[in-house]
């Protein structure tokens, strides 16, 4: 992989506790070389117990990211493992990916019209023990939307959106649906990407 | 391809007049059909004339995005037009792409630890009319940068980045450079997106 040498110091891949492509993407456009290792983790559980300690959306998707690298670090105690997680946070109320194109179109007639933030987080462990946290926030308005809006980007943009928690793809036919959108491209794919190299760096995996 | 019929709604594709790959698969990925002609324009001329008229940075992009979509709209005079521009502004002075590899070092020690911004402009001709115009800015803050991280980065980016103003490419390692960004990802990447499809939609030729 081009770049991997130049860029990041650290002998073996970093590890990605996710499995989403996008993510993987993004390190690997960065120059980093990713290992991809996933473990199961009760994300719903992790959900209400972080609520039920007092978190905000932005609380939630921390103590998602560091869930999710914590369960896969023990399988590889010596690596460091980011986990990632992201969270829509709509006046208040968290919403999920859509299970079918039904609640999909649902979700979308929630946000249309009206302003959400997407808050994404990630968590660097080492040695079992969270090294670094990071956590940025996007701010996007959709349009009012029409029903045969609706339909028409349902059709352009096929089940793909159920991959998101928006049910959108800002990178696809997703920027038909925004007014404005305030926050860097990588909070909005899922991962704070600029705060990750930033205490990669402050680690010593990433060249200064 | 997948999408056009949903979203776009005249008989044929948006021509784009640029050259530029990523504009193409912004606007394609975004579910527009787009056939690309170019025309030959003096850009330096374009933005001399557009300065002594008093244009400052964002202005002389929409006045270069003007030109090149009016030169190929003489061409096809019955089909909507799209050009486009991006400059960059470090504190008054215009950036432009760097001839080689020596200059893109040199570009990237002047943006080394300052806050730069981008201008991205597009206007949209008809009938040899500029029928809409659109800019947009995104401000960008690089961090300081020591010759070994600059020579680190031009390893792992390769000359892909003397297609760049900035010689960088926040897709790809490029974004190691930064300490923030603020702006949209289609600003950043040379076409104001959000803006060119509110207008699209104002002619009719996008879905509402």
């Amino acid at each position: 992989m081009m770049g991997d040498s130049a860029l990041w110091l650290a002998d073996r891949p970093l590890i990605l506790a996710s499995r989403s492509a996008i993510r993987r993407q993004m390190l690997e456009a960065a120059g980093l070389p990713v290992e991809v290792v996933t473990a199961d983790v009760n994300e719903r559980a992790v959900e209400t117990a972080a609520r039920a300690g007092g978190a905000q959306a932005p609380g939630v998707a921390v103590a998602l990211a560091a869930e999710k690298a914590l369960a896969v670090s023990r399988m590889h105690p010596a690596r460091p493992v980011a986990g990632a997680d992201q969270t829509l946070d709509l006046d208040g109320e968290a919403l999920h990916k859509p299970a079918d194109m039904a609640a999909a179109r649902i979700q979308l007639r929630r946000l249309s019209g009206r302003q959400h933030t997407l808050h994404s987080a990630a968590a660097i462990v080492h040695d079992d023990a969270v090294v670094a946290q990071a956590v940025s926030t996007a701010t996007l308005t959709m349009r009012p939307l029409s029903d045969d809006m609706i339909d028409r980007y349902c059709r352009a943009a096929g089940d793909a959106i159920l991959g998101s928690v928006g049910a959108y793809q800002l990178e696809g036919p997703g920027i038909h649906l925004f007014e404005s959108i305030e926050g860097d491209h990588f909070t909005i794919l899922g991962l704070p990407l600029l705060v990750v190299l930033a205490r990669l760096r402050d680690l010593g995996l990433v060249a200064r």
